[in-house]
This record gives structure tokens, sequence and C-alpha cells, in this order.
């Protein structure tokens, strides 16, 4: 184990403005800690790229966190889990945690009648993570994973609340729908923002887990079970939150402005591929 | 200049898939002619990323061309075009061209009332590029361009002939309508895949202009006045044709194989952000 300093910031990572949903999470259940969030929008979206490719970009981001001294790392993506948090989690001296672990956990743990459902990306449904995790936590658990390619450029085309995201949530969830799932994991970043779409197609009976709240709680506890995590009155150099992308950092900024508690004042563009 | 050999390969490359509809028009109309194909399918897409980075992947893209020891290249990406054909185009000591110019001839030919729409990625048509070439070629040309975010995942889900694609091309091109153009520039390689749909909203009045085929013509000649064309009976060491990839090779050889004359046999998997 490297020598961690619990004042050091917690890094977080997503392919690109998603995770942002995880690191409000943080800041609100933790506010004592620091962030530094990576966003790697130069090679947005990760759902439809292979394993390799989604652990070879995990491991560049990682050891470009490394490099901000991060004590702890939380991989904000639900495809970037699915592929590399195997992976990285061997390789790595600091504790590195997921949203998928979370999500599985919350969704067992809320379902009645044992059939879940999943959405995500094409990668995270794939690869059939969610089903492994949950299945481990109940056996007789009976798991619907679907994709929704469409999700993502709905959301980022801001047709939140509009009649053709109605059209295709309707067409993707309808082999839910058919299952009699009573619990349905959102698991994407993004698909949150389509919560009550979703929400209204499935009905009042199906509860829906967004993985982003557990997930802050397992940072909580992980820090704290390892002695690293921050006193809310230690002295603080420098920004508390820092952001960094791999393009378009002013586009970010606003972005993350528009959701999270307070202004970001500032997102660095790096050049991701040289780490 | 470098010695260049005309035996050698023709270099073309794109974001993705979409660039191989260029790459048949070339198959088409120089079927003596050798292609390097290289489909970006790691870092896809570049629509909606910056001027910055699109030119350092082209650039990349380029040095791995030439390693192939190509003796031109054709930039099969609108955006690409848009954003880094100038930059390249003043590093090199081989001919490149993109689609933006052949597009642009075309349409300003098509023309009957010099009103022509132009729809593509955000970064093409928010470059602008479209209307600066079309301008130097008739003063008063009116151009108006409409970004399409949507239209990429739309084809890429399948939906091609799909009341959901219907809809958004209805709100995508309404306000191309309201100009009464006569001319429509299909500024993006996937777009000709929906060409029913736009072209029976547009209605019959409307030339909907695909720069692949003026493309391909424009290679011809340039290679021809350059003395660089290819002999139909000149001998071929390994394959006519050759694809490369940054992720996917097995997904990109099945969707080749669909839309070109003959079988793709291989695509081979190269890690681009080495070059």
């Amino acid at each position: 184990m490297a020598m961690l300093d619990n004042n050091a910031p917690v890094g977080v990572f997503d392919s690109g403005v998603g995770g942002l949903t995880v690191a409000r999470e943080i800041m609100r259940q933790i506010p004592e800690e620091r962030i530094v969030y990576f966003g790697d929008t130069a090679r947005v979206p990760y759902g439809s790229k292979s394993k390799d490719t989604v652990i070879r970009y995990s491991r560049q981001i990682i050891r470009f966190l490394r490099t901000e001294h991060v004590k702890a790392i939380v991989i904000a993506c639900n495809t970037a889990s699915a592929h590399a948090l195997e992976t990285v989690q061997k390789e790595s001296d600091i504790p590195i945690i997921g949203v998928i672990n979370a999500g599985a956990r919350t969704a067992v743990r809320a379902t009645r009648n044992g059939k879940i459902g999943v959405i995500g990306t094409e990668g995270t449904v794939g690869s059939g993570i969610y089903t492994e995790v949950m299945k481990k936590l109940r056996q007789d658990i009976e798991v619907t994973g679907k994709s929704c390619p469409l999700f993502v450029p709905l959301v980022e085309e801001g047709l939140l609340h509009d009649s053709v995201t109605d059209e295709i949530a309707s067409r993707y969830l309808s082999v839910l729908k058919s299952k009699y799932i009573d619990t349905l994991v959102l698991g994407c970043t993004h698909y949150p923002l389509l919560r009550s779409t979703i929400g209204r197609l499935m009905g009042e009976d199906v509860t829906l887990v967004n993985p982003a709240y557990e997930t802050a709680l397992e940072l909580k506890e992980l820090l704290k079970a390892q002695g690293l995590n921050r006193e809310a009155d230690a002295p603080l150099t420098g920004e508390k939150y820092q952001f960094f992308v791999s393009d378009l950092a002013e586009k970010f900024t606003d972005f993350a402005t528009s959701i999270l508690p307070s202004e970001v004042k500032e997102t660095r563009k790096i050049n991701i591929e040289e780490y």
C-alpha cells in the first residue's frame, strides 16, 4: 500500500458529463471530501466500444488521476465499471469502486417478487455484470437486461420530455413490462434524467434504482473503514473540487454548473492519450 | 515532394463506418485503384468534438496511413474535412482531399433558385465551411445549415424507415423547408441512408446531393493530373483493399461486407493513439 494522505482528494471519472450525477451525490453525502473529476469528452461515448478499449481508456484516466494524488477512485460510469473495474482493481494499490455493486445491492434489497430489470448501454447490458453480481447476492433472482442506445443521444439533445422519447422508451421498456419486473436499475448515468418518462411508462409499482446514491454511501463507508476520510476542518489548499476533461472544457463547465450545487469556475483540458 | 509510386494505395479515412460509402464510390469509379481504409471506431463520433481534437485525430490517422505508403488521402468524413482539411493539407507532401469541396460544387451546380440547405453534424454545420466554399463559387448563393445530431444514432439503431425517424427528420428539416431551398447537401456520410425519408419530407423538387460521388470523381481527376493513377494491369502484391479500425474489427468487417461490392475478409485493429 502507498502512503495515503486522508486530506487527498477522491478521483471520480466518467466517459463524459454523466458521472457528475455521482459527483453531486458524493458532494451531498460527504461534503468534507475533495474531488478531482475527469470526463473523457474527447472519446465519449464508451457504451458501444469494446471491453479492451474501455480498459485501456480507464487505465489512462487512472494514471492521470494518480498524478493528482487521489486517495481513492470512483468509476462513475456503468460501462467502464462493467468492463474495467475488476482489471484495474487488481492493478491498483488504492481503493477503486464502481457504480454496479451499489446499484445491484440496492435493487436486490428493493425487489419483492425477485424480478429485476436493468437498462444501460450495449456494453453494460452485454457484459451481464449486473446479473452476475445480483445472483451472487440472491441466487433465485431473475434479471432482464435491455440496452437502450438512443437514450443518451436523446438526453444530450435535451428531449427529456418529448413524444419521441416517450415512443422510444415505450419500445425499449416493453420487454421489461412483459416480464413483470418490480424493480428497474437505471444502469447508465444519463438515465436518471429520463426518470419521469421511465417511471410513468413502468408504472408506480416499479421501483427505479439510481446507483449514484448508494455509490456515494459505499465510498463514505470505505473511506471511514480504511481511515482515509477527510476531516471537515482540515486545511484546504487550492480548490475543493477540480474538473478536467479531454475536450470542450467550456461546454463542460456550463453543464456542470447547471447540475452541481455550486458554480464550477474552471475546467481544464488535458491530453489523456499522453497518460 | 516525396517520390510517389502510382501503384501505391489511396488512403481513405472516417470516424467510423460512414466513410465506406465514399470508399464504395471510389471502387466503382476507379476500380483499378488500391485502397487502405481506416475507421476510428474507438473514438467515434467526431461530430460533437472540438476542432482541435478532430485535427489531432486526423493527424494521427494520416501518420498511420503514411506507414502504409499511400500516395494520396481522402478524408471521407464531413466533420474531419470541415475542421482539419486545411491544416493537414498544408503539412502534407502528398495530395489530400475532403468531401466538402465536391459536395459544395455539386450543390452550386444543381441549384436553380440559389437557395441551398446543408445538413450535417454540429461540427460540420458550426464550422460554416460549406457556406464559405459555396460563396466562393457563386457569391449570391443563400445557404442555410442545420445540424441533425440524432440522425447518426437513429441510423446506427437501424431505424431507417420508422415513424420516430420521420418525426425527428420533420423537425430538423422544417427550417430548411421554410427557406424554400431547392438543393440539399447530405453533409454527413450516414445521411444517404436516410435518403428516402429526407427526400419524401423535402419533396421531389428538392435535389439531394451526396458528396461521395463527386469526391470519387475529384480523386480520379487528381490522380490523373498528377500522374499518380494506377494502371489496371499493374502487378498486385497483397490485398487490393485493406481495412483498419481502432476498435471492434469484426463488427466492422460485417458491416463493410454488407455495403461494399465484394466481401471484406479481414479488418485489422490498431492502436491509433500510438501514431
